[in-house]
């Protein structure tokens, strides 16, 4: 029996994490519950999952919890999440918060020497160097559950980092794969929300939109898979079908398939190294006549672009390009800005850095203020 | 060092592996050749590579040969071949034999301890029984030569075969994949020997074209993965680079992938577990902008069909279905029958067969000759 903790349990990634473990109940236990606010939705978690703790993070949702949950140890704000991080007698953690403040909790998680099932990106992108040391130095597991880590991740079971000649990030191209680039200053909230093939929460969702999701990927894969920039291609694969592949020295290359749905990487990385059955997804790879292959259009998705410029700068531009990414999307979602200002705030929060080095954590959450500051001066007055 | 020794050194399976040697002298070196009766080419592949034996099968080749080289050990006929299979101080043998008179020599190399590259795919077909569990009790390792079984083989790298649960094998469809069967009657043998992605041997080249190549290849995969003849989908992916997969339990796919060319499986078999640079392989997967996969049609290539037959009824039934193969194919290329009759003669020979439940080496060879006698009784009169 894995005692699993789950951070972020109300969101998409949170509730399909507990589809999972709701159909294995002899392998899965869930030890604790954090949510953000969606306090009803976390209620009727806690009722059918019997966790050991819960978490709300909205301190003024914590007495409408307390009395409508049955738990022994109810937490809140900062202060609980961080205590949940900390717990003993734990196999795995799931971080499924989405942004950049999914990074403390990573750390803290790594920290307590606790393996972690890792959704939330931003932690690597923002803080890879400290991210990845540390998981070394702890001897802490670093499971990826997004579709194409976990994809990559699979490709190398058996295989040897060192041998890895090219790491191929594939991306579906979102729903704005075949627009007109004259045509991106009209697209609207709805429109970017609505992707082909992934259903996800709203941040991923502009993300995928933009693209700028395979450059956090990107990103991702630099520091998780020891490659050079340069070793990562992307390409779009409008089908969703193919995760990723790995091309090794050789010329032999391994892919990842499955139709898209978040459970398969997400039950991968609780079961791994055994895989479990997962009788839903009986699909035949014949209903897909054609799996496209095709260069990605850095012109149009500049978000890509502005990616490999932040991870081949380094040090603390890859932070930069992750919060004004973060604030950029939240403009566009509130109506602030149009959908091709998204990248233009990125470009600009990245030409005005000064480059640190080797940020520590105390930069980065300092380098987070001053670039919220400095976007919501330009965009917000 | 790895000493490798090849039985069939002149043939297409043969050259592609004497290439991958010459690009790994530091790590490969060649311990014997041995040839049908291709004595020239034979002459020349010791002169570059120096083997401590060879072997003429064709006895009549025997004093040219040694005129004509200067090595040491020089072997001819049955005995030569057979003990070639069981010399000692020999890391890895590559069975690059065609046809059925490729079954003994792998016996003796298993019998021998030595472990077994094998692109004699009828060792299995016929005797997967014997084989399979001659390698266990002796403790030798099979390494798939053939770019199919060695992509589910690397496919399979980090995994468990009891999590299988579907093996993909990917056809090319060869050179009649889109040809109306009302045509079939009127094809050419230049047309059978002309495959659109795959430079190989005569034989093959036409079972590529009957699409008797993935029928044998679904049976070897049933003894090399130890799954049903159900478990394993034929699927049609006319651009030959996705070379088989393999679904797991939970839905999760693994592909391998590569441009169309033996020297990577062949060198993988040498490599493995490591792998080893073959830097003219640098291909970009967006050049390939369809990857296509369909159902394969069974009624068109009716082998397949029949490979499926003879698998599911069991016993010595592949055998007779892999003998009368290899003579219709023959057949067919000295232009005594239509390339329709292909099927036509194996369906006869199956037909008219009595099963042996488990046949021992002895009835396979027996069995062998009576389908012969048969075949030739009612064709070549």
């Amino acid at each position: 029996m894995k005692n699993i903790g789950i951070l972020g349990s109300t969101g998409s990634i949170g509730k399909q994490s507990l589809d999972v473990i709701a159909k294995h109940q002899d392998k899965f236990n869930v030890k604790f519950l954090a949510a953000n606010s969606a306090v009803d939705s976390l209620i009727e978690q806690c009722i059918k999952y019997k966790p050991e703790y819960v978490c709300i993070y909205d301190e003024s949702k914590y007495t409408y919890l307390k009395k409508n949950c049955n738990i022994r140890n109810i937490l809140t704000a900062h202060e609980g999440l961080i205590e949940l991080c900390e717990i003993s007698n734990i196999d795995m953690i799931l971080n499924a918060i989405v942004g950049y403040r999914g990074l403390e909790p990573t750390i803290k998680i790594i920290e307590s020497g606790t393996d972690i099932a890792l959704s939330n990106k931003e932690s690597i992108v923002q803080a890879g160097h400290i991210v990845i040391e540390l998981a070394k130095s702890n001897n802490v597991n670093i499971f990826p559950i997004d579709s194409e880590h976990s994809a990559l991740w699979q490709c190398l079971s058996g295989e040897r980092k060192s041998q890895i000649k090219k790491i191929i990030l594939t991306a579906s191209g979102g729903p704005f794969r075949t627009l007109a680039t004259s045509e991106f200053d009209n697209i609207t909230i709805e429109q970017a929300l609505n992707h082909p093939n992934w259903s996800m929460g709203n941040k991923i969702s502009i993300d995928s939109a933009t693209m700028m999701n395979r450059g956090f990927e990107m990103i991702e894969a630099y520091w998780l898979f020891n490659v050079k920039p340069e070793q990562i291609q992307i390409v779009v694969h409008p089908q969703s079908i193919i995760h990723s592949m790995i091309e090794y020295i050789d010329g032999s290359i391994k892919a990842q398939l499955s139709t898209p749905n978040m459970r398969i990487p997400i039950q991968y990385a609780f079961s791994y190294p055994d895989r479990y059955e997962l009788p839903e997804f009986n699909f035949d790879i014949t209903e897909f006549a054609n799996l496209e292959i095709h260069d990605v259009d850095m012109k149009k998705f500049s978000c890509i672009k502005l990616a490999y410029d932040a991870i081949k700068k380094g040090g603390s531009f890859p932070v930069v390009l992750n919060v004004a990414n973060d604030l950029a999307v939240e403009l566009f979602l509130n109506k602030k800005i149009k959908f091709n200002q998204i990248p233009e705030i990125i470009k600009d929060a990245m030409d005005s850095h000064n480059k640190i080095n080797m940020p520590t954590l105390s930069d980065i959450l300092s380098l987070t203020k001053l670039t919220e500051t400095y976007i919501n001066n330009k965009f917000t007055s």
